[in-house]
């Protein structure tokens, strides 16, 4: 199940070479960075909704969305989900959660 | 590297049993849902900032912020990193990304 | 040229006792108040976009937008812009910006 | 009351041409764009968190936060109010909230 995420930033990697092909993901590439910020702002926006709606399902689905479209965000600028996941493994992984991520958000 | 959302969210999990310790995270599930959610807005704007700068690193670091947060509001509503994972696995998974992504937004 | 948000609340007000007609306003009370705070949520995206952008005429139609769909948030909560535009002479009317914008933010 | 907007447009104005001196608003300016943009995103995800828990006077408050921080991104941009009110008119003004609403949004 882990390995949905690489497997996902290859696919949107190959999609990103064939631009011309009709799809959700193509027309996202063609339109352009704005349009695929302003999906990752209205998705977040709907997580949150989700969230106070208390809908355990509604929240999986719309952080499913979240989580795709910063995918494609990351595809777009030439990176990709395994930078994120070393920088989350960078601060949680050896030492603990609590300690790298107290510092880490102090120096904000 | 895949397996730093399911240790995360593992690690989490095991926070949330005990939020009497002094930590960032013990501290965001005693603020409760809104102050969890604030910080997932405040993330998914800073991730659309940094994009708009075309900074790399920053977008890395504001990915993980936002996914970090989003890890942590689903932690405190009993849901993890799986069933997300497993929801764009059914969406990705096996037809290929285009038709399915396509289908589901569709219906929105 | 002031008096827009007080007229554009009273129009407001009028239309959400109309929700039968055909119009975007009255298709926005009737999908309700996740549609509505989805909207919100898409024009501070969209915002945040075009500042970046640096377009001037493009800040001004997104924050119009964006004011014009916290307007109908406000209607639909039975709030209207006075209460709003009170709160900030509240703050910000008498002794000056700056000692009770510096206090207001001080006790957050 | 519904000079608050303008009168808050100069004030603000006025402490752009004096960004030495200690205040909230001084110190947003001095931090530039992004830190004001970042704040617009965070009153935007307050906003909705206040509305979805039906808080009137919460409602109020964080929507006074997200038109202040606004402006505030107005003025750095050496735009005002004036400019978002005369297009709320030019949409509103005249024929009605519905027509030219309707045709605005479908042009999206």
């Amino acid at each position: 199940m882990d390995h949905v995420l690489a497997r996902l930033g290859r696919l949107l990697e190959e999609r990103k070479q064939t631009p011309a092909e009709s799809s959700y993901v193509a027309g996202l590439y063609r339109a352009g960075l704005d349009a695929i910020l302003k999906k990752v702002g209205e998705e977040a926006a709907e997580t949150l909704i989700a969230a106070k709606n208390g809908a355990q399902p509604a929240v999986v689905h719309e952080v499913a969305d979240l989580w795709f479209h910063t995918l494609v965000m990351l595809s777009f600028m030439d990176l990709g989900p395994e930078a994120v996941l070393a920088e989350l493994d960078r601060r949680f992984g050896r030492s603990g959660l609590e300690e790298k991520a107290a510092r880490n958000r102090g120096v904000e």
